[in-house]
């Protein structure tokens, strides 16, 4: 029998009792639609607790629109966004941003999934060529594609260059709860404080049900996001049900109750799979994923049981992620049948 | 006091206690993402048995996407799209269809909300021509925009119009529901049997929380959708929670039950709304709205009390729309209200 | 036999002997290519010498590119233009600014061939309503679309409805040369005085090989203007070639000879075909065209030797063009004919 | 003194004295804009004697337009190009075909300025995957963006690799004439031959004024590309003067007697080079460029003189093109004073 659980992404969990709780209470009687309803409001004061005052926060469906959003705000479409080469905006939004902010990712090579000022610097020629994209945004995602942390200093000194040459940070947070978690930081410590201009606030694989925002945290950036929005498809008419989950997770930390856990499970995993020793942890775990190499003959059998997904064909590594929802018999479990698989 | 229900919008209502429930029980476990979940599978069985087999259904976020879509996968950039001048399409989407597909909208006149032949015969013009944009969908909303509902043999009439010319005929179905309930046809038969070749179903303003989906009546139309739904940042991670609610709408005549309700609300207003002899209503009712003229110095009373939009200002005329929880009570209690204020 | 001119299009004409002079003289050795060469330096300060300095020149292949990327300039996506509906634009560019800009044209019914304050008006609504494209830019052609010219207060008070409103003024200016040689008005007084914000220029219908200009009365309005013409795939590697026809167009007033004469030749041609009592010229002639209903059987007639357009096919309205080398007698040959064929 | 020639660039040179005539010869009485004219028609016939009936020819402005046209043609915005890091449409084209297509161009790692089908095959995956660009174009530039050649079967095994997965081969050749001279093959031979779906056809490079042509060798592919041209600002009102041009280039052997010129010059300047011990050539000169690696000190000294473009800031090499008026005392007189400065 298939476990109730897999490994296979945070997002392959449900939501969260609390996040369901909150859109439950939310559906009482009419509210306007579109944004200007009691839960939406209710959630950005939320958003303005955790982060400070002076933003400006809109909700949207996905993470996919989060980003292009985000990036349709900073960039024109003859101006470039350097990112990593494995970011999620380069490699798995078939193409979004380009499409709908008609400008060129500049893809560049990271380490431990993590951009570098000296990468983003080669990347950044051509400026004031008229032939050439002119660089206008990095984007880091945090947590990082390979279950890896930013540093807070790593992510200054990122942003210092970014400002130094009227260039902009933004942050693919999908994962920024895990993140903040792992460093011990407040939202605001993890992203803001750091000199991050614009975050994509990651909801849904931390226990929404499917809810992300996009944070100026310089409302200057913004003034005309609603219309950028409304364009980009990315206008719920009844907002209070999107709203009323982020308000949820920013209630009582719940986000940080959840990505401890996930980052927790992530760490039992780890030390789980480190026993064997056909398989080898090819990144550090410092969030809530677990990336392996692992036998390749072995790859097929362990998903009959247990569905999840190649990160690098090549290498024979695998990706597995732990959610809000991950038990520990989840993962002993799991590595139980791991350890069996591989050493057959 | 406010009271609980507005006439503002039927996406103003919450969602109904089934889709609710569907959404509760989609909310156990873990199951694979971005729609190859059992959830998913089963809506597309419901859409199966009510449109018949030999379609294609992709679940999206909003009534918008579904639009932008439909009409990114029937035309390229150099081809045209005709739609009402009123339409949701032209009017109230921010530019997001030409933003997304890069054509131009020809806007046409419409007579009581519908589009007729004569009409878009004369849109269609330049056809050949290399500096014209070339006639390709006819878009057609049902219900219209104005409450009214178009009849089999005029939808029957633009299908043909269009399938001649190698044209498309595109539906936006966000209340095709109360149409169907309108017309006492099934949902296949108010589309599909028409010629109808690419519907927007709507379920938002019939009692979702948030679900539409795009219904290719003829797969050949959409071997890329995939991707076009994904490159439109609509590929919902947790496509559970939006097929449950598809898959809600559809068991049980839910769908059929909450538009007829909402039809039989809208037409109980209306014989309300007619006593009063200084409000006159401006289009026939036959779905789940209803538009009056009223003297202008009652607007901005009513809404101190009930909010609701105008629909021409210049005209003094006001939408008010009916959704699956509007009770009788409502209506009385509102067109009360209206006559108080009106005869003051 | 067929006459060596016809009345089609003044676009139907070569070039001027001076343009071409002009092309022969550049080319000369090498220079560097893009605009960083003494004739694009030369061609620039000939338009500061018509227009005055404090201008930004952006030299480019055709019309369609000049008017579309002026409004790429001053609008983003979710910005609308508002436009007659018969212009060039709107009607005849096979939607290549909604593919370029993303943004909607809304179409306004002109009086005339001109936009005029009230329509604008009525077309601007929806501001700060983030359901609905914001308007941002008026679109004029000067001399029209239907031969007329704006008059300098018609201009002016378009101007300033839009500076009032945060919008701009943009003027396809495909035949400026002809409305200012009509209204007795420099360059300068006829566009920059007047409020207009940005002048597509236009050479290519006054007696250029293919030279048009986009020229920024504000240079702040065009900072990043040579990436978004680089990226509108309108850099030409050997400006040069159409620098030098613009500088001979602005030498030793080359283009006001030229339009002055396509005028004469017009009011000529409109004196002529007054005499048949069956045609009846449509608009006021003002410029360089002339626009006639004629009895529907003469049209295939005439264009067995000349080949002209149809305006407007249900009014059996034409449009016949003169040009910089159009003579006098071209015209009363063209008339005679027109009066033996519809006489017959 | 500045020399009259420099070696920056084959489109520092203006125009073939045959271009010229051409142009003159065209400037004759009226006639039809926008392609339908005797001229196009004559250069469509001369396209046909040298590349074989069963063609679609389209000439546009310039080489910008032509790739991304080209790629309009092919791929939707949601497929992927495959194109070397250093393509021009890669790297020098301001984001157009981002813009303009919609797609993301995936950019791989050359040998010798070529694609092999090793590399295009790592780049290729995703198919089939939503998150996933899909491919759908290889395109390379022949001769190489480096002076090296592809050999015929170089190309032949990349278009083998396209075609079994329903994919093109699009090839820039606004280099072809010089690469079909080095490769001592007919136009033809070096193009529809191998394999190449769609060609990016250079006139300006080799002595025109200022024409390309997009070329599709299965005009099935192109039913629309009129549209496509229009839409994207590409059709010359008076296109006799494009279309003259490649109608003179393709005129007694003349895009082969300039082009093998061009190319001799530049094995004549390797020559010479050679010869100076501090200056490496740093790739085969195969058609009208030499890339060379010389002392950093000596490029600002070499300025003064003569201006060209830096290939490799941080390998310090430049690189130096060859033109069709390029002479033997113009190489000798570089060489040497290149010899002169670095030896100092």
């Amino acid at each position: 029998m298939k476990p109730a659980r897999s490994f296979a992404s945070d997002n392959n969990a449900g939501m969260h009792a609390e996040v369901f709780e909150a859109i439950a209470a939310a559906n009482r009687g009419h509210t306007v639609g579109y944004g200007d309803d009691p839960f939406t409001r209710s959630a950005i004061r939320r958003f303005e607790q955790h982060f400070g005052s002076g933003i400006s926060v809109f909700p949207v469906f996905n993470g996919t629109a989060a980003n292009v959003l985000s990036l349709a705000a900073l960039a024109r479409s003859f101006q470039a966004v350097i990112c990593g080469t494995e970011a999620h905006l380069y490699e798995d939004e078939c193409g979004a941003p380009e499409k709908f902010v008609g400008s060129k990712l500049v893809p560049v090579p990271t380490s431990n999934g993590k951009l570098t000022v000296e990468a983003v610097r080669r990347a950044c020629h051509g400026a004031g060529d008229q032939h050439h994209v002119q660089p206008r945004v990095i984007s880091i995602t945090q947590a990082t594609e390979v279950g890896t942390v930013y540093k807070p200093n790593e992510i200054q000194v990122l942003a210092r260059f970014a400002h130094d040459r009227g260039m902009f940070l933004h942050m693919d947070g999908a994962r920024i709860a895990n993140a903040a978690a792992s460093l011990g930081l407040s939202l605001r410590q993890a992203t803001r404080d750091l000199g991050v201009d614009v975050l994509s606030f990651g909801g849904t694989k931390n226990g929404a049900m499917g809810a992300e925002a996009v944070i100026f945290f310089d409302p200057k950036l913004s003034p005309d996001f609603l219309y950028l929005r409304k364009q980009g498809m990315q206008l719920a008419s009844k907002m209070r049900f999107i709203s009323a989950q982020l308000d949820a997770l920013l209630t009582d930390g719940l986000w940080l109750r959840s990505a401890r856990h996930a980052n927790r499970m992530a760490k039992l995993l780890e030390k789980e799979i480190r026993r064997i020793p056909q398989v080898k942890i090819a990144y550090k775990v410092e969030a809530n994923g677990v990336f392996a190499k692992i036998p390749r003959s072995a790859i097929a059998k362990l998903r009959k049981r247990y569905f999840f997904y190649d990160w690098d064909r090549e290498q024979s590594m695998v990706r597995w992620m732990c959610s809000f929802d991950t038990t520990e018999e989840d993962v002993k479990r799991f590595a139980q049948f791991v350890a069996e698989t591989v050493g057959r």
